[in-house]
């Protein structure tokens, strides 16, 4: 029985473009003499598809979507990943089901029975889970025990879920395990998986097949880490992270030497791995922003700062040095590094790049405001003022040559509200909003590595918006070190401002941090979508009150 | 058996400030007799507090909090909302529970079954569905069916859900229903919702008291609604819409009178009323936004047409006259009415305004991009620009003063697109986002009804950015009637095209439109947050893929 693994990028809604994928790799699969070929989860539809799912006619598309995949699976099977409807009047409309297809039908489907609706999940607004008694699927004398994702994920002692359908699976006999995925990536979810998917393999004595997608889904970044795993849990086979991959595996009978058997440790490389991750996530997630919007194009503006710098060389390597262009737009309070170090980079990269100073369009708004304005200080006032004129600027550009600004927020800023709504919290795309400050240098160092990329003084610098003459960010914040460890345990573990005081953090500090996050929830609220490299990013994933007055 | 409503209005995660009110309201109630007060779903903490469910810091105070107001339940009992911890070692973490406090303690909890996860509703993200056995509680020989909002909404047939609570309490034999809700309001939410409470009274044979918070939430407004409905399905008593309420009902036995019995009829008057609750509904929405931030004034841009015209008057009955200050931002391409239109109408509301003209800014920025845009003609590029330096100014106003700027796109507007990100889409609060064009004219003759307050030629005259020479809304769009007729069949009613074709609108006027709705999510992402005030508002009730090709 060998068994192909089809690791593919999906679009959203496509059905055009995802059954051609398919297809095409039915047909290779089939060339290669494959008896099974596996696709993701929701992959003739793309994940996440969201409301979409609300629509009959969506729900219609990917029905004859699934019934034109099934006419070419002659002499070859294959399991895809679709909606399903719920034929019972009672429950939610629709199954996240599995099909197995094979001499040209539909010969079983699976439905799923975890469906998770934490974080960035929301599966039970649109499925129901099974409560049908399960079944494998037997195919050239084959039991395939069909999972869907998260299915198999209650396993040492998850207390979320009450079932566990692998259990039920287990006493019908299978020969294998194929569970179909839509995982996306954080920093962690590698090791997690692979520890998950293990425990399985040996809770079970059953080899696991595992196929993730990979791409792009505007903030979710699907990494694929498609494997096989055997029944003493060893990683056997493994495709490629980010990027599409294809493999034919031979099902291994139980007595088999295990010969292609390969080394596991994922758990020790783990965290030398996670910055270079970090790394090929963002650049996927900006490359399938773009292409799948429709565009090619960026524009951004580079501050002599870490975090233009960090985004500009990530955004080049994504979308070609020569698809990106850098605005420098220095005020009356920009320093005159703030130009030079930004040049440096721009050339290392070979990146086009021009100076627009700001100076004219904010006067021109002091007088205009004159009237409004007389008698009163310099303030916040004026410091968004400068910001905003940036973000016209920018913003007339992307439309006037049909580029998208990249956004340059990182995640720190973007907890505590340290940026200009409007100015520089815009862009189509946040490339930085889920990366920590400390963890934005953490990447400028891994992509000086070899040579000097990004200029060693927007490194050491001290950080500043340069909005008013000798700013500095620790005028208002505290050091990033202390700022970032707080929010990381306040945003990331949910730590409440007792424990984190009862952890040795100040208390003053601790107050006036949390209180800057709840307060900000307004602004964060409006910002761009944000790449999501960590367990738990600012959006879709974590969702809070703006008017609440919880610890503020 | 005297039962007290309280019908208040709660602030998230204020636990001081909702003990305080509850607390208050349970010695009016004692003062008054009563036996027991019912306030609304989640009281204690609030609704929706979102993930802030997930700290157990937060859930530590809600506890906290219930035992506060237990302590003070002594000669009387009270029914209350919150968290409660699941003590099981699996399934989610919290219940959303009904508190019977009485003789200073908790005398019995009832756990909600039915948990919305549809809309703008997340409560499976947070809570476990109750699969405990049902109890009734007895208290004063009366016997109490505590239900939680939606538990009553799995009747005449919704194929939503399969458990029916109140079927399973119904045996136990109790004397009268309880429901406590947090039920946003939507146009045609008060007649659904009588409509439901009405068919479970008469199903159960019982009297049924419902107790819902009044409020606005951010985006969701809270419209009270509070009733008592007797075993005929009468209401006989009835709180008000939109208000703190408060009132006192005798439990009437089986055989006695209604002499209270109202008469019915609200399914006939709802349509003419629907107008008239969208205006209230969009006033409460403005003044507990500003309240709950902490903010009582705002600004905005008076354009002369009808969406600013709308706004201002709305912002003005929710923060007084003298809490509203008007901008005018003529450009080189705006008409005389739009100065005269708008200076009427901030006379006739009698609101403070200026006129700050944009042209000298819109120069500096065309001296500014003079060598990127040379010889390239004026385009979207400059329209842009205008609407975004009205932004920065209405902005930098914001910051100087201290107002929130609020936003008047609509919702057919921000349904295609037209609309300039960071320009006229900018704002704290979007007042009419979940209101069609054609509505915000019938919210204008609406305020219209008794005298003249918004220029007849606001509303008369064709809709126009005024952002090119003689632009006009007709140019790029369908006509409003047409366009709204079928966003309305899209977005609420989810019809595809092929349905909608064949309803007889023509295929290019319906591919264009869906096209433009589906390509503009990403604007829509970045929007303010948006009063609802339809059963399908953008925003947290809308989750849309950005990158999805389906339909576009």
């Amino acid at each position: 029985m060998k068994i192909a693994l089809a690791q593919l990028n999906y679009r959203v809604g496509d059905f055009g473009n995802n059954v051609s994928r398919i297809i095409e790799n039915i047909e290779i699969a089939k060339s290669k003499d494959a008896d099974v070929v596996v696709f993701a989860e929701l992959s003739v539809c793309g994940y996440p598809p969201r409301d979409f799912l609300e629509f009959d006619d969506f729900i219609r598309r990917s029905d004859e979507a699934v019934a034109l995949i099934a006419e070419k699976c002659r002499g070859i099977a294959a399991i895809v990943g679709a909606p399903s409807v719920n034929p019972a009047p009672k429950g939610k409309p629709l199954y996240n089901s599995a099909y197995f297809l094979a001499d040209g039908k539909v010969l079983a489907k699976a439905h799923k029975t975890l469906l998770p609706n934490y974080d960035v999940f929301d599966e039970y607004r649109y499925f129901e889970p099974n409560r049908l008694p399960y079944s494998v699927v037997e195919y050239k004398e084959c039991r395939f025990a069909m999972t869907i994702c998260e299915d198999l994920w209650n396993i040492s002692d998850d207390p979320l879920y009450i079932r566990n359908p692998m259990d039920e699976l287990k006493r019908l006999d299978p020969d294998v395990i194929i569970n179909i995925a839509a995982s996306p990536f954080s920093y962690n979810q590698p090791e997690t998986r692979r520890d998950i998917l293990a425990k399985n393999a040996v809770a079970y004595n059953l080899q696991v097949i595992y196929v993730n997608q990979i791409g792009g889904q505007t903030e979710l970044i699907f990494d694929g880490d498609s494997m096989v795993i055997d029944e003493q849990g060893q990683v056997v086979e493994s495709l490629k992270k980010f990027e599409e991959d294809f493999c034919i595996y031979e099902l291994q009978s139980a007595e088999s030497k295990r010969q292609n058997a390969k080394p596991g440790g994922f758990r020790t490389s783990y965290s030398q791995n996670s910055i270079s991750l970090i790394h090929d996530a963002l650049i996927l997630g900006i490359r399938d922003y773009f292409g799948k919007m429709g565009f090619s194009k960026a524009v951004l503006g580079l501050s002599g700062g870490i975090d233009s710098a960090v985004t500009l060389v990530l955004a080049a390597r994504a979308l070609g040095n020569g698809n990106v262009r850098a605005i420098m737009l220095p005020s009356q309070f920009s320093s005159d590094h703030s130009i030079s170090d930004a040049v440096v980079l721009a050339d290392n990269l070979d990146v086009q790049y021009e100076i627009i100073p700001i100076a004219d369009a904010f006067h021109s708004f002091e007088a205009t405001l004159k009237t409004q304005f007389a008698g009163l200080p310099f303030n916040l006032a004026e410091e968004n003022i400068q910001a905003r004129i940036r973000a016209v600027i920018l913003m007339a550009l992307s439309n006037k040559f049909g580029y998208i600004l990249l956004n340059t927020s990182n995640k720190s800023e973007a907890a505590v509200g340290y940026g200009t709504l409007y100015g520089d919290m815009c862009g189509g795309i946040s490339v930085l909003g889920d990366v920590y400050k400390t963890q934005v240098y953490d990447l400028a160092k891994f992509i000086n590595k070899e040579q000097e990329v990004i200029p060693h003084n927007s490194i050491v610098k001290p950080p500043s918006a340069e909005l008013r003459p000798d700013q500095k960010d620790s005028d208002s914040l505290p050091d990033y070190d202390i700022l970032d460890r707080i929010l990381y345990l306040y945003i990331e573990m949910r730590t409440g401002p007792d424990e984190l005081i009862a952890g040795g953090y100040d208390a003053e500090v601790v107050k006036k941090i949390l209180r800057l996050v709840n307060n900000n929830e307004y602004k964060r609220y409006q910002t761009p979508p944000i790449l999501r490299i960590s367990p738990k990013a600012f959006g879709m994933g974590r969702r809070m009150p703006i008017v609440g007055k919880y610890l503020s």
